[in-house]
């Protein structure tokens, strides 16, 4: 790290004697304290995992606003009001999804109703929006759709526009409680579109700004080892830094926080690190963010103009499948050849007979070979190639599970890895997938210096 | 129905004025009730989605115990032991998952043991147990990690082989409260080899069985407006129904609950209604329970000695990962061409340009032309072929978003049919791939029966 730094960052932003932040140091320095309490029984039999909630939460932490508790209860009005009364008694905003649906068995607006002594009144906007949503789907409205325009007279709309069920904002004494519907969807249109809004007005919590970048080829462990004294600068600079691992992905989410208004100084601090990263280790970041590698690789591709193909043998169509998730991918992705025989493999993509018998179909010359065969047979710029043993067993004694060769042909040759990844098969799949993704990213950018 | 199935089962089992149940009604009759907690402030802050509660809850639902509530909060003393009384308030069992990591953060265990009014003594199986799970994996042994075998006396030991945090049993006044560490994998084997059998000695809760019938091809409310009458009649004999729907898949879970010693009773109940649906239903039903529709077909196409390939457009490579997701799919998978360009599906697998040319890539005539293409060059039995627009836009003015034709070919011909499936990317590949993959299963079907 350059001596300056510190300097610098202490000129325009005098927090650095905040050190060595966890996430509830983060949580207690939002002195605005939150709960969410989910309705539903499908949740309480397992058969539906709470996603809302940690959707809910993050939205809240992303806006300064830390979570004291997430409750699941059951549909009932007993349930309800003593689950509202003890996270009153805690905390300055509850956030509520689930049981807002047309049938007699929801009852949360009725108990909201009585809980804020209110009473429900007909909303003619809602109720329009209501009966022009059924029709514009050619559907038939039923009584209990009608009833959902009934709204409690004193609480704010927040217009559901993907649904039939309104969210709701009570205020009590200062605190707030929002209801929304369960389907995830139409809450996140919601709070995106009305709630996060209103509640940063309401609450004025403090600005935490958050950027991930997005790394491939790491382990967690050996990655938090290769950057321990820039953990430690940023730490000491009173940033966070959060390790979020997938199979072959780690992201670093970077988080920094301060009173309202000093949003640029916070995100210069944060890009100062993100720079020197990407400085350090550029062969393995490959985004920021919401990218993807697949994305990434894509717009590459597309920007000078080349093409890819791919020579599947243990991923099996995965890499084709991720490559074509992308939408527009036939701009630049021109096939796969999934090859799970020795037969296929000679007789689709030209490798040798004699090359699988010398070496077993998991080698580097059948590797070379297969993306070889890839790149002349679909005419692509580039051409990637897996074999190996996906797992869980191995039917060559010789090779162990987790075995995978990868393989890249281009205009600068052809050149083979050998990778040894474990005994899970969809890890090994998906590992080897992304992996040979990201040498085509660097392959690509290596060219572009040439 | 037959008429006589009321009376059959009136007479094993007199449970038939219990009707039309609804999840909650299952949990009101199972007595004995439970909360969940979960301690970290990964989830509070919307980093981790907790998945341990619905698994939880689930296999509690299974044994018959009911759940209440499921609270997530912080790692503090103040917030567990309040949380611990509030549940206690309302319920006779707890079940905790996280807060027992090695390092000082980590208050749970103390917590729990000065909640208990017990003390910590060195467990010597427990820490034999330890210090070989380090020195097999060549791993070093901190002092964090020697002090997890610091056990509360009164507690008995659940055994955690997976990991170095155990799970812990403790009592009072006839309540249990079980605490087990976070990872997912470590709690689930905790629960699995001691937990839920313990539980059902302690508690003896009443019996309930569930068996889920796996279906692809109908949407959820046209399934229930099929089934509508033997959904009646199934809750009428007491049985409850849930419907479970994933992109082109809609699981049907059957649930029969009564006193322990009547389980062969119950299942009889439960098949005899499974045995109905499959008599009415067999193409739309490719499986029960934990089956997965490309291991159906792989099943059968092992069980007659027939080979499959793929010529896939739309799904790029998705239907081949799917097929090759299951262990062993080299058996009977030789292999699929992701034909994403024009050439290539002239250059791959044999499509005349001038069918192209004359009736555009998303076509009857292309479709059943890659199928036949990759049948002849893969040497298989059958081939499934794919071509449409995945979304979100289509290149074509003619050819909507979501417009995708299937093909078949096999020693019968070939066969193909068009679909329209919608607008998500996603959605389009998915739904895409299971349906081409049924009609598979009902072509070999089919075919045993000549």
């Amino acid at each position: 790290m350059k001596i300056s730094l510190k300097h610098y960052l202490n000129k325009i932003f005098l927090l650095s004697n905040w050190t060595n932040f966890r996430p509830s140091q983060i949580l207690t320095f939002a002195a605005m304290k939150a709960e969410i309490l989910t309705i539903g029984d499908e949740i309480l039999i397992g058969q539906t995992i709470d996603t809302n909630s940690a959707w809910i939460a993050e939205q809240l932490y992303l806006i300064g606003i830390g979570t004291n508790r997430i409750v699941s209860i059951s549909d009932t009005k007993k349930a309800i009001l003593e689950a509202i009364d003890d996270s009153f008694s805690r905390a300055d905003l509850i956030v509520m999804t689930g049981g807002l649906g047309p049938t007699q068995d929801d009852i949360t607006k009725e108990t909201l109703t009585e809980y804020f002594q209110t009473e429900l009144i007909t909303n003619q906007e809602v109720l329009e929006g209501i009966t022009e949503f059924f029709s514009s789907r050619g559907k038939e409205m039923l009584e209990g759709n009608t009833l959902q325009a009934d709204l409690p007279k004193d609480a704010v709309i927040l217009m559901n526009t993907r649904g039939t069920a309104m969210g709701m904002w009570f205020e009590k004494q200062g605190k707030v409680l929002i209801s929304m519907p369960g389907v995830p969807y139409e809450m996140q249109g919601i709070m995106r579109e009305y709630g996060l809004e209103k509640l940063k007005t309401h609450f004025n919590p403090p600005v935490i700004i958050h950027r991930t970048v997005l790394t491939q080829g790491i382990g967690e462990s050996f990655l938090a080892e290769q950057i321990s004294d820039w953990e430690t600068s940023l730490r000491n600079e009173g940033l966070s830094l959060a390790y979020l691992p997938s199979p072959g992905i780690v992201k670093l989410r970077i988080s920094g926080f301060g009173a309202r208004g000093n949003e640029g100084v916070i995100k210069d601090r944060i890009d100062y690190y993100i720079e020197e990263l990407e400085r350090r280790l550029s062969p393995i970041i490959f985004g920021r963010d919401k990218e993807t590698l697949a994305g990434v690789v894509g717009m590459l591709l597309q920007k000078h103009g080349k093409t890819l193909s791919t020579a599947e043998s243990c991923t099996g169509g995965y890499l084709a499948h991720l490559i074509t998730s992308v939408a527009g991918a036939s701009n630049y992705f021109l096939g796969s050849a999934v090859v799970y025989s020795n037969t296929s493999k000679v007789e689709i993509l030209g490798v040798e007979s004699k090359t699988i018998t010398a070496n077993g179909p998991v080698s580097e010359a059948v590797v070379k070979q297969m993306a070889e065969g890839a790149r002349r047979r679909f005419g692509s710029t580039y051409a990637l190639a897996t074999t190996g043993v996906a797992g869980p067993e191995s039917p060559y004694p010789e090779v162990a599970p987790g075995t995978i060769w990868l393989a890249i042909a281009g205009p600068n040759g052809t050149r083979a890895s050998m990778h040894q990844f474990g005994k899970s098969r969809s890890r090994n799949i998906t590992v080897s997938a992304l992996t040979v993704l990201n040498w085509l990213r660097n392959e690509i950018l290596t060219a572009e210096l040439e």
